[in-house]
């Protein structure tokens, strides 16, 4: 065990886990968590950048995030859930790392730039929000994580993460941090279904990891296609048609020579939309069925989901109080 | 001992104490620190936005001012002396305000503006920086402080930690804070040695609470007066002058009618300025001597100080691992 990597990724707590989670980081998350020593937040005072006015909905949502990454596959004997308000020392990491970033820095960060315009908060965002990416850097940097799982959009944090690690080993003296790296999903952005090319809860175009049959055969009759593309007889298009690209994500290998042939006859005008759209009805309900079941196994065990998140929250702590006293020891501060 | 109001008040370690945290704070902690139940801060976390490249010098400062206020009379009996980097779940409710004040309020924050432009800092400062408003506002609310003895300069601060206590309030749906209230000290802001209306230890014009007689002396009679008075005979101005500023502040009652005497004749042109001078020398030395031989009692015992420090942050952080359990019990939070 002692050898094995760290590896730290996670999640804010704000709803329930959609596909585009899944390609993003879940996947990567279940396939590494062997390999190395696995650890997924659930950051919960985070969650309170958007939910400031709502944060009693916060408890429900670790609770539904919890039971997402269960679902698809996360083993708690092998990975560590933890929740971020259990571990008071990653705040003082985080205070720690906010004295070695310019504001400036801060601000310039692409994600946060990003999620001001597509959120419409104009100027009226929280210290909080802009102090986001330094609490991202913490929740990485406090168990000295070597590899981080995340969606693309989290590529630019991840920047800051490494930049602050090297700050701080230099402010330091020593290799206190190893430069995390990240590690992009398979699918780097999962377009929506709507055809936007970011998904989100909020923009409603998404489908969930614990969607009902019902729901994902609407969901994905409903889906965006080819705009251009009026009649079955008319040739259409298969790039950036997000029925296309489902279909390449989620079938299973047996199913791609079938997929192929659609493509063709799709380019031709051979094959009407409906058609697509109902073998990829099938698609995504045998990809979410296993791990909507996997998801109800737990759901009645609150007990079992409250162990799971306090012990790794515990065993995690350990460890964050540890990196402190590096961090501590390397400026001079009293221990 | 129940029925007492909490006072909170503190320093951020950067160097010694001098005169003017005497007449703005320190005095007062002295005068209250029976009647009230009396907490003062070490700030050394904060002590990094200004001497991040420097880190090492901090736990030094720490020491000094402990000194200081230990030499002016504060009573490690009465009044609880803590660090802020011994208390994480300190951070923690940091990290849980920020998330209850807008990036814009915080930037507006009249002291950080002042201070950016007093320390020239232009667009170079750290986020840490300005969060600094609200750890301080942490360290106020995390014993949930009624009184805090401030500097006129710190006021706007305060502002701002009345703004929160009342937010979290709000959020939580019970009143978990009282509202502090600031208590400016006798003299607001204390004019420097060179005229300076504003003193700073990097502005060189201050007298330190531990200053030898002779660079009292040699301090004081370098001091700035009246700037149009060329020669003894001339009338001189009074208001705003800093040696008779002084001499108002630090004399003792006895010696009040002597100053009247001395001001009528400045007034006259009837004494030179290096017979007042030479008073205030005087007055100056008297009034630290005693500081500095307190001061002096404690120099030589480093375990005591350590032990005054280690224990006053346990039992601080009991305290504050209430205040953040009732937050979070008030946001709904996972305890």
């Amino acid at each position: 065990m002692a050898d094995k990597k760290m590896l730290l990724t996670g999640d804010t707590p704000t709803g329930k886990l959609h596909i585009g989670h899944y390609v993003g980081t879940l996947e990567n998350r279940v396939k590494l968590q062997s390999e190395y020593k696995t650890f997924i937040l659930s950051a919960d005072l985070h969650a309170l950048s958007t939910l400031s006015q709502e944060p009693k909905k916060i408890k429900g949502y670790v609770n539904e995030v919890l039971l997402d990454n269960l679902a698809v596959g996360l083993d708690p004997e092998k990975a560590t859930f933890f929740l971020e308000s259990l571990v008071p020392e990653l705040y003082e990491l985080a205070a720690f790392l906010s004295m070695y970033v310019s504001h400036n820095r801060a601000l310039r960060n692409p994600t946060v730039k990003d999620e001001i315009k597509m959120k419409g908060l104009g100027d009226a965002f929280s210290l909080g929000f802009v102090n986001y990416p330094i609490y991202q850097a913490a929740d990485i940097l406090c168990v000295k994580a070597n590899v981080v799982p995340v969606g693309v959009d989290q590529v630019a944090h991840l920047e800051q993460s490494r930049e602050l690690a090297r700050d701080l080993n230099n402010a330091c003296g020593r290799e206190i941090f190893p430069v995390p790296e990240a590690l992009i999903g398979r699918v780097g952005k999962l377009v929506g279904t709507d055809g936007n090319p970011k998904m989100g809860k909020s923009l409603n175009n998404t489908i969930f990891l614990s969607e009902e049959d019902d729901e994902i055969e609407k969901k994905i009759m409903n889906m965006y296609t080819d705009p251009n593309r009026i009649h079955a007889t008319d040739p259409g298009t298969v790039e950036g048609n997000p029925v296309f690209a489902y279909l390449d994500i989620f079938s299973s290998d047996d199913k791609k020579s079938q997929i192929e042939d659609f493509k063709a006859r799709y380019k031709e005008g051979t094959i009407k939309d409906v058609e697509v759209k109902t073998y990829l009805v099938d698609v995504m309900k045998d990809f979410i069925r296993p791990i909507r079941e996997r998801r109800k196994s737990y759901e009645n065990r609150p007990e079992e989901l409250e162990r799971i998140i306090k012990s790794g929250s515990e065993k995690v702590r350990k460890i964050v109080i540890e990196t402190l006293n590096d961090v501590k020891d390397g400026l001079n501060f009293i221990l």
